[in-house]
């Protein structure tokens, strides 16, 4: 397979990391922030807006645009990227983190998961050949592998079933994207370490998955109910063994400080509902912490969400009227606000990346969490 | 006063009009149609979209303004226009409509209105001084006189007394925009003419109104139930009476055919909730009519909502990616939708307008109705 990410610098202090991946619908650098699509559009905004913001990349969830309107259906209309107006990048997951987290009556099988979709109770099922035809047929730049995700905590035995049965799955993913030309046309396939708190497990999984050549790596099973310090761990545990000339995701990532945390460590790859989730219930990102609009305090601020950020709700409108919004209901608080959280979000990666480059990562990041984490 | 208003050019076969009138906030070219933001939103746009579909002029609820965030607020942050981001012309009506429709335990005084706010209950009240006062607040180019607005049907004495209240009022509320000098400024008064269905009331009210010299007048207590031929009759009785080198709105109204039938009475002004609020519930306008989009026959649609037409809906997206928008209950549905149906009016307001210029509006509109009932 051709490269496709290049390493351009590595921070001294720290494992920070500033590449640049290419995929078949442009360039992407990274660190990145990819705002999440799950059913066809980044929840509030339209994709002008979405680039608008500066995102480089966004991601799909492939349980979901399965389940509705179908990938046949988005196939037929000439795939995702035309299906939901966005010419960027797209990153789809396989579908099996939502199955464990939506379905019911899921059984999980050496061949897949068995399921009951929660839309309408269809009995479904996802093996490897499935996500990865979904996938195909979404049309997706970088397609997941089908995982096993062990709840957290979990016991050892637990954890080594769903180990081993994530590495076959991931061979199988890979030999599916050679056979039916996926992976020869250009679209990625990226693999999934599992591995819960178990050190030894992790460095088994990543050694294991990084010796079938994957154009990227994901660290996957954190965030999942453990406390930070424990994903932190696991992500530390994880990453060194992972290939450095390959990208490297956390899947669904973070706060702003568990990001810049991750980053620390290695990771060039993020993607949270976070930033469009709390939008939508009315609260921002700023440099000294969250803000939750509903607060009376903002009643009659006309100062922006943070003074001087370049993005159409800072420019355009006071705390006071988003507030009016909030309260009110209004749909467009949701778009504002979604929009400068995902811009919140993005400026935060493209200030990681300049300070990558710049050799003072580790400082500003240090002060950048000092202050986020006093403001809250 | 000095002439807001330039009437040029009156239709030959019709009473149809070309006019333009001048705000504190730029030019209005008419026969318009002016999108509805009752709570200082034009609901699920962005005042950058609104402009981008072509709104010349936009309308604001005293009302609900008034109650949240209050006009007190308002005006303290700068204003409507730079509270909302919007800085193109803004009317506001009275809120005296709004009492009627929403607020609870009303009681009409000769003074005004004693009332129960719908959204706490608080005891309000709304006479000729406030409703000035609220406008002046929010910076209004036009604002509305406080009139009364008899219910469909009603009977002659009814009618006779809200006729007379609303002389009363528009008199008053006069007075004090040349006392408080809203007039000297440049903002601008309208009047509005009742009289439900009695023929005689609505010529004494229009040429009561007309003999003070209003900058424009409005024709009221029309679209409150009756049946259309009813309200097409109650404009046609109105709108001879009322001065020609001034413009005319017909409020809260109405479906594309009624604006073109309006239009063709010499109406130059319209504001309508209908197109934001189909929007909102999956429908959109075309040349064939209305069509809903969960209908069915949409989901494996790829052709745009019409075709050829130049908004970002239309550019951008298929009727079945509308479709899967409005299913998932996405918040961008109702965006893309509502853009699309505010364009659809003012597109149509702009056709109209240069059928007038060319001289073919009469039959331009007839076949332009004919074609969107047969559709519908």
């Amino acid at each position: 397979m051709a490269a496709s990410f290049q390493l351009l610098r590595t921070d001294s202090a720290t494992a920070a990391r500033r590449g640049r991946l290419t995929t078949r619908h442009g360039l992407v650098e990274t660190p990145i922030f990819m705002p999440v699509g799950t059913q066809g559009t980044v929840k509030a905004l339209t994709p002008a807006q979405v680039r608008e913001v500066g995102a480089q990349i966004i991601l799909g969830n492939t349980y979901h645009l399965n389940l509705r309107p179908g990938s046949e259906l988005v196939r037929a209309l000439g795939g995702l990227h035309k299906f939901m107006g966005w010419d960027g990048p797209i990153l789809t997951d396989s579908g099996g983190f939502q199955v464990f987290s939506l379905a019911k009556l899921r059984e999980i099988r050496d061949d897949g998961i068995a399921f009951a979709s929660h839309l309408d109770g269809a009995r479904l099922f996802l093996g490897p050949r499935e996500v990865m035809t979904i996938q195909a047929n979404l049309g997706s730049d970088i397609a997941m592998v089908l995982d096993e995700c062990p709840p957290w905590p979990c016991s050892r035995e637990e954890c080594r079933r769903a180990v081993d049965r994530s590495l076959r799955w991931a061979r199988e993913c890979r030999q599916i994207a050679i056979d039916n030309g996926f992976l020869g046309a250009g679209h990625q396939v990226f693999a999934i370490v599992q591995g819960s708190t178990f050190d030894e497990l992790r460095h088994e999984a990543a050694e294991s998955l990084a010796a079938l050549d994957f154009p990227g790596y994901a660290i996957g099973g954190v965030s999942v109910g453990e406390p930070e310090p424990e994903m932190v761990k696991q992500v530390a545990a994880t990453a060194p063994f992972l290939p450095a000339n390959k990208p490297r995701y956390t899947m669904g990532l973070g706060t702003p400080p568990q990001i810049l945390k991750m980053i620390a460590l290695g990771v060039d790859m993020f993607d949270c509902v976070h930033p469009t989730r709390v939008g939508r219930n009315g609260a921002a990102f700023t440099p000294d912490g969250l803000i939750n609009l509903r607060n009376e305090r903002f009643r009659t601020d006309p100062a922006p969400l943070v003074e001087g950020m370049d993005n159409y709700t800072c420019r355009s409108f006071s705390r006071a009227y988003l507030r009016h919004l909030v309260m009110a209901n209004e749909i467009l608080a949701s778009t504002l606000l979604t929009l400068h959280n995902v811009h919140f979000y993005l400026d935060l990666a493209a200030q990681a990346r300049a300070h990558i480059e710049a050799g003072d990562f580790a400082a500003w990041s240090r002060a950048w969490i000092a202050r986020y984490e006093a403001g809250a």
